[in-house]
């Protein structure tokens, strides 16, 4: 899965290093700071060569061919058979895979049913894609291997129930439905997808009393209030099914081992302590969905919740005397899978890390979630790996994750992290997310701001279309916002939230998008889908390719990390001031301004740090100093995670940036004293407050450091 | 029809008197400025008798009865026996009615037939509002002498061709279609209702070469996207019909004899040469557009083009062979209808004019459109003439009027202007609008602002709900925003076109609104749907004619005018700055807001007009000096009058409001800069700014002469 929040931010960009062409220097390739004219006529010649053994569309293509045979959900055959399939990839390009194997809890489906209940008629209404009834175009993309719709986590459970309509499901929905006195006590509650992730749509729905819960995809959400349906066009069919995870708990990973590997022997919780859902929920099309809802005959919706269905919406059955019945049964039990993973050591800096992944479980064939990533990932390593072996190894050392049951609710990537802890603590230096990542040409970034300004640099390194030159991708990105790049904040939804989330990795989730149509976690995640809707160029797949190898050789390089600290305290102030606009008392208030000022402040001094600004030339470290650099700039980096974690939420030790714990794919800055604004607790906010300082320091310290660092060997 | 522009105005007032409550005054009733306490008392003593006749909900259902019993569209049999009916109302309320006879050039359905041909097939597409397929409940509302939908004034023809879909058909629906490289050259288009005038979308499908044009109501607009359908509730059902004209001259009234009235013999223009329609238009339900919708198979919509009918529209047919057979006969003759008029004789200042209208021609029964202001206009007229009877009859004389062939392009009205251009220029004070006013219980007003302050006081005066005194209409209208009245600026659409944007005489529309439900110029526009959907108990029609009681007898009173100037310069500066922000020219802005200066320098300068600032005594003023204090304030309404008239429509003569020319309905202030400004003609829109300049001097002028006046009299 991936939805990341888009709440995008336009970045100001301070002076950058204008581009100096140097005679044997491409046109349109900008030298980075700190690289002298030999230093970046190395780095250059090295990105080059990179770049030509990535950009490689066929590959592109074999890979994708190779990983959406089958369809490959977490803890099945075909993930085993998935895990070999990857392993064997890596083996093709000269790399030796890792299996890293985890042992979580993990659902089954086992059966599934709906059915209207209208006086002495029966109406079994899907609860699978059927290419029955739709175009018979669609009929070689539905293999007999995909699942029925199915939610992971799911209670078990036959309940025959009146219905309530929920619009879609969140936390404003339900409290609507509590204003206009709906009980959905006993009910079996249908709400449309969006807005929210739908593990909240279950857990609101539980805790309003429902006795289950029918989430369907709309019309207007993705169907004709869109665009083309597939497979004429690219948009959700009457049958289409959104599957996906209900879980919720308050840590990402696997559910009975949280914060720790979820080895074959670990110490678990019990199953029965934890808050997995307890009532039957089922996701279907609107074709399943609109025989209900258009049998309702009650209370008339509130404005926004009338969806595209042909009909007006109600909000009860009024006296419409039909019952809908749901039987849903999954099985939960520790099943074994695994993360794959390829590493290309580096030759100067080899314990620092740079990790790119995307994972590798699928609800159908996962062309677009997510090998639209995974074939970027193979590329990238295709490249470093030829390179490697001709003797030009990185300076650090490039993990290739392939992680296992994402879609569970992020667990492969968790359990590595946890795995993991101390060496990523200590020279993690970038995650860079590709789930799901070549979905049309419009580049898209998300990424801690301390990434800002290399991803910046990489966009305006490569072209955005190589028969056209003239124009970079950043050119492209920046077109319609006067060149200043936007980037979007990282939520939940991927990877990246143990990585950054938990384990304070800054971290940068690139993608493209742009395309007329969504396969979401439908059967038509298909590679027919991809091919006609994304494009069979590999156009967009490409485009990333080429950003991403440049952005891992400027990280895993040979100098100073490029990280832009001043980034995180400009939007950090203009965040924490934008919060404190809300605060709940005037005092709170002045103190979250106090903080911004002392970010301000910092920020400042800061930008007199030399190494910085201008860069710290490559090859003018020794070792020993690079490495102490690199552990300051680490330091830094790490300064947000707080040891207490987030209010109720532990595991989530960022306290710059998290998840939105009312909607879960939403992202939220400070999220702590964004938490407290949102519960009007000034106490929150004001502790929230004290660890933003300190946190400052810790930030502040090891940078001024670094100065004086590259100052001594002057 | 009336379809007002909301472009809302939020007036801040100025420090309007408090209410001194005297011993024997209600609480709730403000003592307006310019009443001494006695003065005040005779004038409230008869504004309570005033109120206590005319809000009489047994009266106003009796009224409703009586003129929503048979479809009465203008130049029929039955608009001829409404006029009988009209006169006979008045006869029983103590008036003697006037019947003023037009001889308008008015068209006559003759039949119409919309067919899909597909194939072999050939699909009858009703053009009736049929029960027939939807609630059987529906078949008593529906009477024979209802005609199928028509377009008045559609051009008669016989035309099979391809469709074009041009979503809302406005000025940027049609440039879209040309962007996208669709030609509707020889096509009929089909276009929804919705964001314009209808005749301005069968003007730009026949600017663009079309063939035929279909409008019809899509259920976005007004079925399940708004509410619940009729019966069950008060939007559109799949059959219902918007019935409208689509004339466009760039005049009001009668085609035949523009600026002159249209008398039996008066001197016409060959019709020939007018811009009326050429090619056939047609009116549907969704339950015709439907079928011809969901065949097109071509081009994918653009954005905001999607409708709620369950497919993905297309803007062409694409592959799909299907053609549409639309067949239309209209006869356009010189028919003779009238306005039945209603006097009640002025006592003080007879010769002044205050006017109170609405049409009474009728696409059907006319329940909401529209007699849902007849009943309010009976109402007053009854306590007049019951209080002149008994000898309180009101200072100036008031002409209650039902307008004939308002529907057509609002005639009547437009053609009485003309016969009485003398008279009204000199002596005509107000005119309030009632079109369809009753239509719910929250209160709405568009007016010049030379009447908001009168309109305030009037509002302050009454109570929103007579079991709940306390709240006056004034505290429910501006619950919502501190206090603030909004008034919405006087577009087209009703028979204020003419009294104000022709004739220049301060105007004002009072209307109620908030019921859940459509009926507009359909056939359940009747007396069942009324009473379900906007209420049986009358209180919305109640309300306002209280509000408009009390307005006529400040109007109508022995006083000095309660004009208030200063909201015209205020808001008429207001509006020119804001459009000097776009002028085409830095010169052209420079221009425009010195006249905004200039304003501004007015303002100041009439602030110190003790007589309007404070109010004029009402008994101190011999009827000399109250007539030359009338004309003088007459001369000031009209001073906003160019005898040029606006860019291109010489017969709109008002500089100071006008219609949006490339909509309809929308209002646009000081038109002609507008019009410059949209065009992008820096010339245009300084000769605009100088006649604005000369008008403010017209304006200015005769107030301070009225200061004169008053201070002479000290």
């Amino acid at each position: 899965m991936k939805r990341v929040a888009l709440g995008l931010v336009v970045l100001l960009l301070g002076v950058l290093p204008t581009a100096r062409a140097e005679d044997e220097a491409p046109r349109a390739v900008p030298r980075p700071p700190g690289y002298s004219g030999r230093d970046w006529s190395v780095q250059r010649d090295w990105e080059r060569k990179l770049l030509e053994c990535a950009d490689d569309p066929a590959y592109l293509r074999a890979v994708h061919d190779a990983v959406c045979e089958r369809p490959h959900p977490a803890g099945t055959a075909q993930d085993a058979w998935m895990i070999e399939r990857l392993a064997a990839l890596f083996h093709d390009i000269g790399i030796e895979p890792e299996r890293h194997e985890i042992w979580p809890y993990l659902p089954r489906f086992v059966s599934a049913s709906l059915t209207l209940v209208d006086g002495e008629e029966r109406v079994a209404l899907p609860v699978r894609e059927l290419p029955e009834g739709e175009s018979e175009a669609d009929f070689d993309a539905y293999y007999k291997e995909v699942l029925p719709g199915w939610n992971a986590y799911s209670g078990s459970g036959d309940v025959t129930a009146e219905v309530v309509y929920a619009n879609y499901g969140t936390r404003e929905d339900f409290a609507k439905l509590a204003e206009l006195g709906v009980s959905c006590d006993g009910k079996i509650v249908v709400a449309r997808y969006g807005k929210n992730y739908r593990g909240y749509k279950a857990k609101f729905a539980e805790a309003a009393g429902a006795a289950g819960l029918i989430m369907y995809t709309d019309p207007a959400d993705s169907g004709w209030g869109r665009g083309l349906s597939w497979p004429e066009g690219g948009y959700a069919a009457p049958s289409s099914i959104q599957r996906g995870s209900i879980k919720t708990l308050p840590y990402a990973g696997d559910p009975l081992t949280p914060g720790r590997p979820a080895t074959k022997d670990a110490a678990r919780v019990d199953p029965a302590t934890l808050a997995l859902p307890k009532i039957p929920v089922q996701c279907v099309g609107w074709i399943a969905a609109q025989p209900i809802l258009e049998r309702m005959r009650g209370q008339d919706v509130p404005a926004g919740w009338q969806g595209g269905l042909p009909f007006r919406y109600r909000v009860t059955q009024g006296d419409a005397p039909f019952r809908v019945r749901l039987q849903v049964e999954q099985e939960r039990r520790i099943a074994k899978t695994a993360n794959v993973l390829g590493v290309v050591k580096g030759s100067r800096y080899p314990e620092q890390l740079v990790i790119v992944g995307c994972h590798f479980d699928a609800w159908t064939f996962g062309a677009g979630d997510p090998h639209a990533g995974t074939i970027v990932l193979y590329a990238l390593a295709k490249a470093l790996a030829q390179e490697a072996r001709r003797g030009n190894a990185p300076g650090r050392t490039i993990v290739f994750a392939n992680w296992g049951a994402e879609e569970m609710g992020i667990i492969g990537s968790t359990e590595w992290c946890e795995a993991n802890a101390e060496r990523l603590d200590e020279h993690g230096v970038m995650y860079l997310n590709l789930d799901m990542a070549a979905m049309g040409t419009t580049f898209r970034c998300s990424a801690d701001p301390m990434l800002y300004d290399v991803v910046v640099q990489a966009t305006k390194s490569v072209a955005q279309d190589p028969a056209a030159p003239a124009q970079s991708v950043f050119d492209a990105w920046t077109a319609d916002t006067d060149g200043k790049p936007r980037f979007g904040v990282l939520g939940g939804g991927s990877d990246h939230v143990g990585l950054y989330l938990h384990a304070g990795v800054p971290s940068v989730s690139l993608g493209a998008g742009g395309s007329k149509g969504v396969s979401y976690h439908s059967a038509h995640d298909n590679l027919r889908w991809y091919r006609q809707v994304v494009g069979d160029d590999y156009a967009g797949a490409r485009m990333l390719t080429r950003v991403a190898a440049v952005l891992l050789a400027r990280m895993a390089g040979y100098g100073v990390l490029p990280y832009s600290p001043d980034n995180v305290l400009r939007e950090g102030a203009d965040r924490l001031e934008a919060l404190a606009a809300r605060a709940p008392s005037t005092s709170t208030r002045l103190g979250l301004l106090a903080t911004v000022e002392k970010m301000k402040a910092a920020r400042l001094r800061l930008g007199a740090v030399d190494a910085l600004r201008a860069g710290v030339p490559v090859h003018g470290l020794d070792v020993a100093t690079g490495t102490e650099a690199a552990r300051l700039l680490i330091r830094a980096a790490r300064a947000w995670l707080s040891p207490a974690g987030l209010p109720e939420r532990p595991w989530y030790r960022n306290v710059y940036a998290g998840t939105d714990p009312f909607s879960g794919y939403a992202s939220w800055s400070w999220p702590a004293v964004r938490l407290g604004i949102e519960l009007g607790d000034a106490a929150m906010v004001d502790a929230a407050d004290d660890v933003i300082r300190e946190a400052l320091d810790d930030f502040t310290r090891p940078l001024i450091q670094m100065q004086a660092l590259v100052d001594a060997r002057k």
